[in-house]
């Protein structure tokens, strides 16, 4: 594939090869603008070492990884530091994946680089809308003076493809300047997943689908290892749910961002992060 | 000097001065009584650093506390294992606030800390009525041999107002003679903070109300940092829940304590006490 | 010697002799065969001292360790390694406790010590019904090779008693070769404790029951320290819950396995353990 | 009961009753006046628990627990905050062993502790002389207010036993006011312990001597779990030496102060106390 | 307010205000270019913090922070993920100080830090020599595609300053390149500090002289908190002793950068961290 | 190669497959018979994560990796707490890399792994002679009631070799009976590596020499993340040169066992790990 992808180990149940794949999973191992506590960046090799403590197949689901085929690529190769060269190398094998019609799923890092992503995609699914689960609105302009920022990364997506195109789920921080601005461009539901997710199914089941989830949407009790943990979020058990009520939807790509290994000595976070890639792959690959 | 540098210090929004402000926000670094895990005396500056982490403004009640006036007024000086001093200065500390008629907003430190509290609030507000949020009664007559204890501060406090003056929730931990004790002398909920609080709202309208939160009425996974974790208790999204329930009563004072950042290493329970104090600010400032 | 003296040892409120004890307490610091992290060896002991930190009264059930008679008759030596001598030991340590018609209640340790423990119970109770809580449903034939390991215990355990004869709670995680099976050996609720707990408790009012409970049943983020966290479970609220609602039952043993206090640096697991301990004896100790 | 079942107590090769014992371990969790970061409280069972991970034998000496008869006595039981009665408390139960003959080594909790155990032992041995192993000299008058605190204590003894009767080995840091005093009253060696201890064990070689070691002598690198770490100084191996060199004296009574478990995740300031506990048994037990 | 009532901020002994003092301590939160593990961002305020543990006297000098005037002026803000706007405004912060002609003291951060403050410092001290203390060589011409980067900071510096003005000291980790670079450009000593310093010493007498120091000179054992711990280093003594040494130079500047508390959970390397300032602002104001 | 191995991610530098390369490095990732804390199955997977945060060049030799040819083969797959098949398994891997004439290199895992690996490297040099660096003696004849343990292990290799072919350095733990046996079958050294290492050189100068370094050997402070931590131990920069002073030895076979990743917060154990492996490779391929 794309040059800037190095193969290290993969996730469990990695096909050997790409060819015949219908998913990849590809990490981003970014997190240069992350305000509070970095450490996202060792989230996707994380994320594959503990894969293995799980099983391949799902009982939620009925389904197995061994039953399909999906390949892990590795990690992008990302220069320290420099964000607007990490950003153009993402968005470019983001177009390779799009362009080959496999499904991608995204492993950060930091938030920031759902902004290349969905850039690439949108090239692909003009009509995309954005379901985003988040504790976060992320719709600030700028933040400390930077517009390229894991804290902007929704506001200039709502720029690049225009209002009511993002429904954000989970949200319980942000300025009152993003909930105002929420009020015009995005639909946003504050601290709520479900019922809310359950009408947004209804109305966008006609549409292709990108799903970015920032992990602390969760509670902090469940998901400590993130960079900006906010308390009062949702239980595993939700968010899991949340994943397979969207499986009928048609899902053209997905990341799953902010995990940050460093800041959970009992490694949960990783853990249901692997949790929510099997089942992700299992929902969404058809 | 340059304008680029600064010194963090205070909670995050606080005024410069104290002047003008409505609240005063005071660290009460003590923690000799505590039988488990000591560590509570490091929470008031933990929980400083990590507001910063949050925004000011908060989306649940729509308001920021850029738009009130609050003062951080540091930690009082308490020497060492000497209770008895500790107790003495910080009820003179808390006479001054009281005096001043700035609602005061108080972060132990342990348990012990809330009698001198209440004797100096009884003094401007004789008819208080104390909401007890926390996992354990705190209803001893003595603890080790020792009567200041964080272990019997309920009692001594019931000792202080007389009957069912104090209302417990949440309480999930206890002597037998504790519990005969709350039949008699408290209004005592086990295990429950909704609907009781609900109930107690509606009776307690009209009355100067101080609430006083031990970390600990969360249950372990949401505040692992806390000295006597208790499984079993409530989650984030309802404690603070219930801090905005309280918002329409007349809030004379308030502490939280417990909390202790050594026995948490992914920081959720500062994180947690530094969003307590925000929704308390902006639920209890008029 | 000197009356201030005291030699902490055993689980908080354990009787000096095991005479007129009506349960007794025994750990198996086993983890040989466990594949992802192993350190459960130490929770026999991490329960014990931590014991301490909690009360001997339970509010719930308005009864106290004080008010019975329970040995804690510390942990079984067990050679390192040597797996068939451990099963061997511990089923002659668990033929004398069943012998004496004492209660047993086993803290290990991993899974597979529950084999040897039913063996041994089977022996005086021959239609007894095993009632098990777990993430997992450990009914594989066989792990990496071994016939002897955590992963295959309940399928060992169901070729001992045949058909129907355990319920399995909490379960949601497995290979499709395992929920097959269940689907003729076992009654299995994939995810859920309650309301199936309630239903099999009416079945099974007249046979002995022996409760096995893999501590992973309970979500990592109230016990983070277990060898293979799996997101997804229940709270804390809800295992004490479970442990009460089978106490009309005739239960004649139980083991909570698979606390690995290594993992978790705020100790929430090994005291949720210390009091499933307490619970647990003051329901089935009649 | 069962030949497999052993209840783990007391340090390794501790005696089962105190009768015909030469030598006595016991411990002393308090550690109320701590400024920096409290935890000492937990040192001794902790030191207790990791002695099993040592051997009886010391290839250093040629010597073996085994071989001789020490009690572990157990912990005094010391009422939390209540620094008046727990000093009172310490020294009635050193007073009971130092009358009894036998050569008592404590386990701290925190410093101050050494006060009533010089105050006791004086009563037998009028003439003692201190060996004092520390990074801090402790030699303030009072400490944030306080005369009874871990940093007054080598004054107190000072004004207890009169001029120099104190040598301090290892001390590199104090205040201005603590130096000038030592050089009045103490022997003080500015960070060194070699070879001013070899020309010290030649003074002292006629006289009681009285050991108090702080592992805060030792270099943080070695010694990370202590309550105020003091960088630059010596090695374990330093200390072990150390430990040996004084074996021709005549050792009266020692203790060993400020493990604190909670600040060392690793555990090898505990294991390093352990081995310093046996090798003080075996040089100093004739 | 009330007496008791005190703000903590500022490393310990800091003056309330800048005018008057002779030396500034400056913080630098940058840590977007590090590889391996980020963190430094925290250190100065860590620093900050665990001052409060030491005293402000040393015995080592005789000297107490108290007789002397310094002001702690707080971190610069930095803009996350802007290298060339971080760089800017660290350079500018330090033009201002050297203006002063007040001694700087800066805290890292990461060590591309340097290169700023060294650009300002040869505005005022155009023939001034660097004493660089360090594992890393830090002399390759590029890292994973970036110039400006941690590893490169020294090999910018000799580009600036020319050959033979920097002397490196305790290296022992680089490229081979960047050894052959050495013996061109700079002066290396391969993983000594002693005695080549005191011969440096001698040569540098009469030049300005700009310390800067990365923590990870010292061994792991003692400064495990930071980005790439090298085994093999010196210990704490060694490097306090190497700050001493160089009291009678003519140091204009000094830099101590790399220190990563979130990697250190016993905060030993803070605590060296703090008392190498403290030591350096003793040794080289006047 | 062997069936039993399978690759995952290599060691910093290793070729991308076994041609033409002249050493192998091989995990070991077994740690059933252990007796304190587990946890060194993850060593090896542990120290080649962390081999990137090192360079390939050693200025130490002046080498490079990347100017040899050596492969890292990944770890042997083994059933867990199945001792007889892992050492069958590890014997027949390490015939196989034997037979090859490549200089095989194994991590451990636990000690035991070098009984099967010694008997494999006997076949083909009959007349090799052991180094062996450790704190504890390994010459039990059982241990609780195990022959094959981590402490029993060179005591069977003595019994395979015959006397005085087993060379022990650093030993300062074991039992009586232990050192009893090595003043006969063994020459070990108390506490000691060099100057005896350095007699021992010229002695073995015509032998094949196997190596077997237990990281304990070092000090806890250097080495925190091990099984069985013994104070009192070397630094880093003695073991680094004992490895460069066996380089003109004939070098047969390597292993390093014990490492313990997960009771090491700051990884500093397994990054010496990594940086032992790199010179040894450098020091012994020819």
């Amino acid at each position: 594939m794309n040059k800037y992808l190095n193969r290290m180990t993969g996730f469990m149940g990695t096909a050997e090869s790409i060819e015949e794949c219908q998913a990849v999973l590809i990490g981003l191992p970014m997190d240069f603008t992350v305000s509070h506590r970095p450490g996202s960046r060792s989230a996707p090799q994380a994320i594959r070492n503990i894969s293995f403590a799980l099983e391949e197949y799902s009982v939620y689901q009925d389904k197995s990884l061994l039953d399909m085929k999906f390949y892990d690529a590795g990690d992008v190769s990302l220069p320290f530091g420099n964000i607007k060269e990490c950003l153009k190398r993402i968005e470019e094998v983001a177009q390779d994946v799009f362009a080959s019609g496999k499904l991608p799923l995204f492993m950060g890092g930091e938030h920031l680089v759902t902004y290349p992503l969905v850039r690439a995609c949108r090239h692909y699914h003009p009509d995309l809308v954005i379901l985003h689960f988040d504790a976060h609105a992320d719709l600030r302009t700028e933040y400390e003076g930077e517009k390229e920022s894991h804290a902007t990364v929704m506001n200039k997506i709502a720029g690049l493809l225009g209002k009511d195109r993002i429904y954000q789920f989970g949200i319980r921080s942000g300025t009152e300047e993003e909930f105002i601005f929420a009020r015009q461009y995005t639909r946003l539901y504050v601290d709520e997943i479900f019922p809310a997710l359950d009408r947004v199914i209804e109305e966008v089941r006609d549409k292709p689908v990108y799903i970015t989830l920032d992990i602390d949407v969760v509670d902090p009790a469940y998901a400590p290892g993130t960079g900006t943990p906010e308390p009062g979020g949702c239980t595993s058990r939700e968010i899991l749910s949340a994943i397979r009520a969207m499986k009928n939807l048609h899902v053209v790509g997905m990341d799953m961002v902010e995990i940050s290994p460093l800041n959970d000595k009992s490694d949960i976070t990783a853990i249901l992060g692997a949790k929510l890639v099997r089942e992700a792959l299992l929902a969404y690959v058809k």
